[in-house]
């Protein structure tokens, strides 16, 4: 069969709520910085009452990577959970709007559509709270075989890693890629999702993932060390393809024994960090989708993930395809 | 009483869906540039479908005010109806988290909350089709009269001149203020409105209005002339003080007879023009409130645009305050 999406993910349906905050405030509200907490109904609405004015954008990590694909002018399918409320409607309105299939049903008479309360301090750094609700909702009858089986790479949140449905999900539509030739990639999303669920995502990177995307934090919480060169090692004949992005120095890609030094884009002022593993993620698929190397798929994810760490919010504001056109990438 | 706030403010309490669009998209739309539309919720509905990936934030053009009031130190109150929703959570949420006062009881079991979806051209202009949805159910009941007497500056937005309910509240807003020694500010808001209903403006700019904000088209429509310096001439002896906004020529400042030219603020690169007005509004009214020269308060009042057009979103994202004391406004 061939191709119809470059990219089909699955990932939590959630629109960000996004404000700028102090340290101070996150001291106070016992945030930790950079990290995603679950949160429940009730602290959910503590925290947003605290909350300065915000704005609100569809988000979700995996979908966010969708958008950026599509922003590179790569045709995504997005598979993720929303209720049948105003901000369901939002997440579904800006998904289709950007031409990426988003076809699963709204949950009906269950939780609200997901939100996470984003809370960006002047460093740029974003400090995530997120209230799940409808999106643990998904559960493998989500999973459409149709569209597993025409997407060059089915790519997987970590996230989803706290819910056990979604679990299950993943371990179909890994058989249904599989056995239809395509390819699975995975991102490990957040250090606390990997100490929460580190023997189930080894298990599952080993035995179904074709490329992992990960950052420093989070293979070093993989393999418990603080030694990002040792995690870099460990991680090198357990994955076909790793992409290990560091922040302001690039990133890393593991190929067969090969190791790939990518250097980073300059960023005159980080406003919002928010989205930039999401973003590289949608460049270096673009670029595979595309056969380029593996420097220029490092090249295309850092360029994304430079555009959307330049501005609030969690997905691209320019045309990533002419912005690559610029850098003939 | 002594003043416990600068500003009261009664406008539409809408959430802004704001996406990028073409000019063609504005012409297969039939949407004239730079206008705000009134859209019913079928012909809202369709054009949603239509729009591009959007995000969300609290406008409405005299909540846009208060923001930026409140974003120079200024004491604000707003007076407006949501539904009892989840945008009307975010709109409350948003005017109590920057220090406003906004206590008016959610409308229950009647239309959701207003929404405006704002297209913004590559040219930065806005152009708006609005569904009002529970703000046009505001009446003179929820004009809160120890608000309105405890107000330097009663704030009435023109845009709810299009409802009867509004009418009367702002017959019992300017009562109750000149009454009470305080000002009546009123804005034009938008060419149409003044179109719609300029007797109706005309008798109650010239009875009751001590400050008129306006822009050139405004105030060109408002007298039915080409010439804006006849319109200006026109207003000069119908209202105490006036400041009429000309976006790049800066604004024009009348008062008894007097007349400040102010420059406008350089901008390297208009994204958006959303709340350039309001946020004129704000500086202007800022200043007056501390005492300030007219030469000033236009200043202030032109700073505060210029930060609001050089980004999407309605609202200032920096401190006005802090930016005020870079220019020792």
């Amino acid at each position: 069969m061939p191709d119809l999406y470059d990219v089909a993910a699955i990932g939590n349906a959630i629109v960000d709520v996004i404000a700028p905050a102090t340290d101070a405030f996150l001291a106070q509200n016992n945030l930790d910085k950079g990290a995603m907490m679950l949160v429940d109904p009730a602290r959910s609405a503590e925290l947003y009452s605290r909350m300065a004015a915000a704005v609100e954008a569809s988000g979700g990590s995996a979908a966010n990577t969708i958008a950026g694909l599509a922003s590179f002018g790569g045709r995504g399918a997005f598979m993720g959970k929303v209720a049948d409320d105003k901000l369901g409607q939002v997440f579904a309105h800006d998904m289709r709007a950007i031409g990426a299939r988003f076809e699963n049903a709204p949950l009906i008479g269950g939780p609200a559509t997901a939100v996470s309360m984003i809370n960006v301090t002047p460093d740029g750094q974003r400090t995530m709270c997120t209230y799940l609700g409808a999106s643990v909702e998904f559960t493998d009858s989500d999973v459409d075989p149709a569209v597993v089986e025409a997407a060059g790479i089915v790519y997987l949140e970590g996230y989803l890693f706290d819910a056990e449905a979604a679990r299950r999900a993943f371990a179909k539509a890994a058989a249904l890629a599989h056995g239809s030739g395509r390819m699975i990639a995975l991102t490990l999303s957040d250090g606390f999702v990997v100490e929460r669920h580190r023997e189930g995502l080894m298990g599952f990177i080993e035995s179904q993932v074709d490329l992992l995307f990960a950052n420093d934090t989070e293979i070093r919480a993989l393999f418990q060390t603080d030694d990002f060169d040792a995690a870099l090692d460990a991680l090198q004949y357990r994955v076909k393809l790793a992409a290990v992005t560091r922040g302001p120095q690039g990133s890393v890609i593991l190929s067969q024994g090969e190791r790939v030094h990518v250097a980073p884009e300059q960023v005159d002022k980080v406003v919002d960090t928010t989205g930039a593993g999401d973003q590289y993620a949608a460049g270096f698929m673009y670029g595979l989708s595309k056969g380029r190397s593996l420097q220029v798929c490092g090249q295309l994810g850092s360029l994304a993930a430079a555009e959307v760490i330049s501005h609030y919010g969690p997905r691209p504001q320019v045309s990533l395809k002419d912005l690559a056109a610029t850098r003939n990438l």
